[in-house]
């Protein structure tokens, strides 16, 4: 039997604590499909099309990842894929609080589907997309946190906003 | 001495775990009143009247409960019904930050007003107003969370809503 | 109806934010017991009969407190008391998750007895009965944390033991 | 290739919380083998030979799970199984620090085995072994929590010993 | 060598859990730098020139203090006036996973800026500028959270808001 | 003036996450001061003496720093050098409730003396004395953990015991 994961998120954009948790991911299942989410519910600063594409070319010599990009809720889309696992990263400062909420949920609307939590490597431990996006709007170098060539897309982007706050 | 708790919060739109505290309030105080937040800072997804109507009708047979809406303060309205406990349902999985937060500036604004916390069953440590609504907004089917009236209302209102997100 | 709460604990010793608690728990409730467990699992450092004579003579000019002693789980004790209430201090740093595994537990062991969470004056937040001992036996002035007759009982107590850490 | 994982603990003894993650994990890997440890550093109660006999006898019906004991370090224990992963149940009430640092320490241990949490259902979400024998200690009906013979080896246990606290 | 350390926020507006950090640090450094953010990404109630007006007003009598501005980075800013040490307040209820971000995302950025993490008085452990404007748009009487002038001029803005929540 | 700090525990044996403190500290204060506690209430592996002696082997090249032991209260000491700023490293796995209580506690006994946390490298976030010991103790090469010459006398400590657990 092929065991195949689905790990789901905005990915607005990939960080290398996304890409680290995809290879130790694709360590422990046959498949992983990284999937997209149309509708975050966090008005995302790349739109689907380019987190998608961000996510192909970011972790570069993977095998068996696939990158779809999905609507709706992720539950029903990890059974669409004939998964029944959901992959989060816990990270050591991410909200354990809304993970628990999230996994919970979705155990209820789908009794089938099994979270399972892994945890990126501790120099990664505090990444989160939200943060990379506004030290780049303050003028950081985002090379530690992100590939140089998402860092230059990031900064493009910026600058195409009427930045209002 | 008649003992009277006010339980306040924004009930948008009341869940199974808040139909949980008030029963066991009811058990503890000779009367529970309660109370939903005019001002709840949330921008709510039901009207007032929608809120208070909801609760109503959700925690049949219960009690000693009455169901009223209030304006400004909490600790206000508690002092006004005669009372001096709040109570707070403690879920493991809250912001327990906020609540503390929210305890000790109650405490300071009226140190007469006791805040008291309850845990919910183990069942509904994870529910939130706040999810129920992303996962209804995602064509989740709720009614393991709220009352099937709800459930229906949920569905109806997300519809006639033009979703921008 | 007489409503009837027991506050369980091994006061060992009693501290001000113990003392904190039962002057809150009294405004809720018509009647409060201080129950002192006979068997803490703690090895106390005080015998079960020092421990309520010291919570006997601590809380002056409070009204409507009965200061007890039981052996077994507290839940049954405050069944035989005709309570349906178990108090509990809920510090801003108390273990949180020893505080709800034992509430999950006692409600499991009695569905009947209800847990709430109080939590003391912000300046007991931290203070802890093992801390004062820890910081009695290095010589500290502990007279911030315990009435004064406590903090010489703690000082002849320690200086009578062959202390072997 | 035949996905193997190692769930590893000291079961003194096992509960529902931990026959719940099982029955998860077997669901997720094609093979999964739980391995009771020999020091436990817990000073455990029930024997080796007692503790695996019991989760031999309590699961019933899971197929693809082989009880073993392991001496030395888990991580160690899981190469030899051929297995790359090692699961943890990660309760809401449990102790993340100590899940975490043990994670991270494993890792660095030996960088090939994966550490992966799952959640148990939430109505064993609060549940400890140790809790389980403080209460069984003070005479409690543990039923809710282990399996009825678990119960009653328990039970005959705690009488054997001269209990000294 | 004279040790420069700067205290970075929004201070919208300044509490007095904020002038109690001040006060510590003074006693620390030779020299504190209290340095209020162009761009909060929290959209503030009082504009810069008010919030650094009413910080210059409030902790009187504190000398070796320097009230000041900065856009950009809070590491940037801290180099530039020949500082090393960013200095945070840690409360009790604070959000110690975004300080923890805050904290190692602003080490990347610039590895030669420490942070450290000072604990205000318990009194103030709860204290946070929007929790005090949320209460105050309610009507509250906020004179133990901030200084008076500050508590007129809540009051004021708030009004001249048209308030649309 | 001379700005000098402590950085006292029991240092059992010193890890690489308390080099990395050290490191920091030196880069913020003119001197430091490391103190090994005679009294850790921890039941040490390692003698003071052997304590003391593996932290002057440990930190190599750190200028301004003294290493030295002490009996008593840490407030008690810091005053008697001179200092008023003791170190905490604050890991993000750390006991924050522990080093909570610690710092208010030493804050009453003696409010001249301030408590500041520092974070070590994200890299040394869950090194702790303890779990190095446990590991060690099952075999485990710490090499990643503390340098070479501890790791060797652990191993030696650790042979020399009759290990009871």
């Amino acid at each position: 039997m092929k065991r195949i994961a689905v790990y789901a998120g905005s990915f607005d954009p990939v960080t290398y604590g996304h890409i680290d948790i995809i290879k130790r991911a694709v360590r422990i299942f046959d498949s992983v499909i990284v999937a997209v989410a149309h509708n975050t519910g966090k008005n995302p600063l790349f739109g689907l099309a380019e987190r998608v594409a961000m996510l192909k070319k970011a972790p570069r010599g993977i095998r068996n990842v696939k990158i779809e990009d999905f609507a709706g809720l992720a539950v029903d889309y990890v059974s669409q894929c004939g998964a029944n696992v959901l992959i989060r990263g816990l990270r050591m400062v991410s909200d354990f609080e809304y993970e628990f909420q999230m996994a919970l949920t979705n155990r209820k609307l789908n009794e089938k589907i099994e979270t399972i939590f892994l945890m990126p490597n501790e120099a990664y431990s505090y990444l989160s997309s939200t943060l990379i996006k506004e030290a780049a709007i303050l003028g950081a170098d985002v090379s530690d946190f992100v590939p140089a060539f998402i860092g230059k897309r990031l900064k493009a982007k910026l600058k195409s906003k009427v930045w209002t706050r």
